[in-house]
């Protein structure tokens, strides 16, 4: 994390909200780094982002008269700072694309993030996870072990005060319960066509369609499956040359790029969700 | 169009169908400008387009030798030549944007046909088809009058012996039995997202949803409504910051990107139908 | 023009910039409709863009009180309101598709300007003009006449008012003096390539080079020729099976798109300069 | 390598030429998998690559014949077949993102292709090279030992019989003498903007020109720096609010994205150079 305080506001939209913030972190000395906000005109809501220099500035005197302003105005509020990173449980089954960029990105500094275990029903990136230094928990699942499956993950993420969970190709549906637990809070990836293909097999309903782009879209789970406020998308452009191989292979590299991108907006606390939908402050 | 032959086949995969096509045009003298092929390996299949210069070639020959071979290997060919412009009609509603920059293509020479006749349930295109010294056919279209005014935009198809209908964002669903007439040969432009919206107001619902990318398709009509072979996609990026109305206006520009595109390769014969998707040669 | 008033603001970076801004707007009953800032941590700089409802605002009373604050913040700033229309030009030489494609998106309301005339050293551009109803100014250059077409060509701007300059696709260099009566209010647009051809036939040599990328940028003219500020660029994917004309026509698209989108940028007075470069606030 | 014989011919354009080629094949019972041409016109020059299936075909019987009738046509050509996977040889510097992605992809099989040695003037990348269990050899370089590591290295590729070098961000400059001995056998990727920087801190400069798109271009090395045939490019979109580390982020993510494709295409044979410049079969 860096030495920088950031506050997450939503709330209904009226007069004066950033001239209240503003005009309060002002007073109190605040070294704004960035600001950014945003109004949805349609349901007449406001969304704010403010990150500011830790250095010297009085956090918690902060906090004690900001509380108050805030339940005033209806505002949901978030405010992290600290040198503490937040942690970060990876899942996943055999396909390691994700985490393998993951990983890397996370070693060369890129993911500001403490990666406590990593979790998988397979055991195809135990090597990946030695070889990173990171405790590599197998939990097998299977349609009798499901309910206690979750239950150990639980008690993994528990035990590790896991703050984010991203599904790295992990390819097991989540329970409610499970999903309930980290709202905002679990980050999924999965390929998109135009139009859309349900079932088993995607890349061969998008290859016998002729479709001309493929997609993946990284998006926070909730209880309804790949449903969940849509984080990033990305596209490739494929042709009739193509085999679909080729589509598969095109759709991990989006993946990888998707994936990665949300999970850094996420630890950069650039993400607001509201409704079914996300504000990606840039 | 120029003044050059095009064949287009597609049959049953099997060898020597390259050899026996390039080598019987080699022995005719074909100064050949571009070939190219396909195999679909999953469904056997085969495809060629060979693009040779007309000047001195006896095409009637050619076809004569030509079709019993064709026959014999189950092929489905077709061969275009001539400097007759193929003839095409537009079609659209009250939304202009596709129409104008498609005209504006044809003056400045882009799209080699000839456009007979403009056809629209509105009076909006009328100047500009008055302008570009197009006649203009006013076809409304209300529940009661659907039959009668299909059987009248038959009949100008007919009389202006139409080869290709383009829906320049006609808003009014065509009968089976009218694209039963143009096979491969209605080409049609809808907005596409990932994923799809159904329903009245797809950009609202897009909005709505917090997506990141919208999208256009262009594709042939069949009897399906917006579920015929895709030929071209394309995609914005888009964020929070957009309105409806923002949506709206990339996805116009997004139209008439993947419309023109799609005439185009159309009106260059580079395109093959098979199953429900295409072939489009580059 | 919307019905509501813009502020841009840029200043060297200072604390309480947003909260005296912010502060001084809620007091005065502002309804902000979209506020954007931003800081160039490298310059020291700070940018602000606010947009708030004309109804009811008192907007001379605003300006009495800011622009002492303004003063005194060192800050360079325009405050533009009113219900007039911005007034625009429209330069061409013999190449058409800017022209076409930011006419007819004039017409449908997406670009809020008048343009009281259309400038060009040919006449091609003519039947267009009178489509659209709007006077056209044939003004020929040749080397022995430059300054006497440019002294007309300024009387031109000068009678009609002009606020903005758009060269789409203008083939003649404009002089310093020109230039400079036009700060960051002359918008040109050109093709692009990675890696940048220079000379007189620069598709020809990015075909010689089989790069596999063409783009177009758009940006403020300045008296360095192709270098001012760049307010928009895009680029199109290309193969070795694309002919030099293939490139020209997809260069076209790119260049009619980035030309419409800053045109549109400007008049929603999105863009402020500094240095040689823009923010683009979205 | 895939179980299948490529031959990638280009020679002068002339009638007949795919119905020779294609005609031997078929009478010597070849089962063709892929096929390709291409004729640049301005040059009049012709290029092909046909791809079939190695089992059951006299490879070399089909060389004997061929051999001459290339000759007569004046070919150049190249048959590659049999199992032996290519041999390649990563260089890089101490900046890891390509090696790491290269690396996944080459363990996950989407590289086919051997790595028996991996060179760098650093030790940063010694640790994944053992990881993926391939040879690493530190070949320090300064300026007065310059030749000498040279010399190491050339006896390092010719011990390991390499036919391609990938130079994964590897930031020294070959000699001449180097390079050709590798004609269209090293691989090298580099930052592209548009416009074009020189200079030490490319990164910088565009960000203070205030570029709206950065990208990559990856290309075969000849003796002129960063001059030689593209392979392929792409570009991501920045906007004002990007820092220049943000810049150098994405400059990480295209550079991985370009050389990776680069590479897969050489490996399958799928390039071919002339003039300076690629035909890359799809």
């Amino acid at each position: 994390m860096k030495d920088s305080a950031v506050l997450l506001i939503d709330c209904p939209d009226r007069k004066g909200l950033v001239a209240r913030v503003s005009g309060l972190l002002y007073e109190r000395g605040a070294n704004i780094l960035h600001a950014d906000q945003h109004q949805d005109h349609e349901l007449g809501l406001f969304f704010m982002r403010v990150e500011w220099a830790q250095d010297g500035f009085g956090l918690e005197g902060f906090r004690a008269v900001f509380a108050p302003m805030a339940a005033e105005l209806g505002m949901r509020w978030k405010l992290t700072w600290g040198t503490k990173l937040p942690r970060v449980a990876l899942f996943c089954s055999q396909y390691l694309h994700c985490m393998a960029d993951l990983l890397h990105r996370w070693r060369s500094g890129e993911l500001l993030c403490e990666i406590p275990v990593i979790i998988s029903n397979h055991r195809d990136v135990e090597r990946l996870a030695v070889f990173y230094g990171i405790p590599f928990e197998h939990v097998p699942v299977t349609a009798a072990t499901r309910a206690q499956a979750e239950a150990r993950q639980v008690e993994l993420l528990a035990r590790n005060q896991i703050e984010l969970v991203v599904l790295a190709r992990y390819m097991q549906i989540l329970s409610s319960e499970f999903v309930e637990r980290y709202p905002a809070a679990i980050i999924n990836v999965h390929h998109s066509f135009l139009p859309a293909f349900t079932g088993a097999r995607p890349y061969h309903a998008a290859h016998a369609r002729g479709v001309k782009l493929i997609g993946a879209t990284s998006h926070y789970v909730t209880e309804v499956l790949d449903d969940g406020p849509i984080i990033e998308q990305d596209v490739a452009r494929i042709s009739h040359r193509d085999q679909v191989e080729d589509l598969v292979a095109r759709g991990r590299d989006l993946e990888r790029m998707v994936l990665s991108r949300a999970v850094r907006w996420h630890l950069d606390r650039r993400i607001l969700c509201y409704g079914n939908k996300t504000v990606v402050f840039d």
